[in-house]
């Protein structure tokens, strides 16, 4: 398991990211490892971030599976090349579609177990399988569809 | 059109949301208005939202998607029943899924518009077509099946 986060390998111009970017001061910070085949994530949800008193927020589940997706898109497509995590940037995906089942209440207290599996590379785009499991209980599973970023979102200026 | 939020009909003990609940003092506080077949709401993201600079978090638009569209379910239920929103408190929904479209960039400054059209009432499901545009252009758009909030997620207690 490399233990160096996907999410830190991003250009600079490309971490600003509310959900995972390091330069992001106020950003969510979600951190995904690459383990061969998939990636992982654990992230602890604050007291607030709830849907109703007790249980995680969906739009916070949803901001974990796509962010944690990206990074596996991002992961898969450097193995493709015969690359690895930490021996240079990081290709920047972008979310093309998500798909997600909320299988159950995600209960507010346990660290959050987030894995995403790409399986399929289809030119510059990358399906993952992603899922999310409170004390090993699967929460919510869904697909998300990563393509490669177009250059008209490099606007190369801003800084949160 | 309604003046009075769907949101804000919600009973206390469900008013803490995250994304839409007035008694979370740190969340985004969506309100979402009822115009007789579907709900419309606008979102202002903060400079911080972001994917990369210039354009908005996916993960904020799913918040707001999945938010607005819990909304739209509960209205569109009221409505069912012949009541109005403001005549009493609103029944609480839960997401079951919610599928998204990314079609394009979401550009950072203008004022987000929502929407949400229920288009299929099922027993404790209501299906809900929901999207999202600046000025004018349509950003994202998708589905949202909601349910209503299982007995199981009422705990009766907690304030963030």
């Amino acid at each position: 398991m490399s233990r160096v986060a996907i999410q830190d390998q991003y250009p600079d111009e490309f971490s600003h990211c509310y959900g995972c970017g390091r330069l992001n001061r106020h950003g969510l910070h979600i951190r995904s490892y690459w383990e061969g085949d998939e990636a992982v994530a654990t992230f602890a949800p604050t007291a607030y971030q709830i849907a109703v008193p007790g249980f995680v927020y969906g739009g916070l589940i949803a901001s974990l599976l796509d962010c944690h997706g990206i990074a596996a898109a991002a992961a898969a497509q450097l193995q493709a090349e015969g690359r690895t995590i930490g021996d240079g940037p990081v290709p920047r995906f972008v979310t093309a579609a998500l798909r997600i089942d909320y299988l159950k209440p995600t209960p507010l207290g346990p660290d959050l177990e987030i894995r995403g599996r790409p399986k399929a590379l289809q030119g510059r785009k990358v399906i993952v399988d992603v899922s999310l499991a409170a004390e090993g209980v699967l929460c919510a599973r869904g697909e998300l569809i990563a393509a490669q970023m177009p250059e008209s979102m490099n606007l190369g200026h801003g800084r949160p």
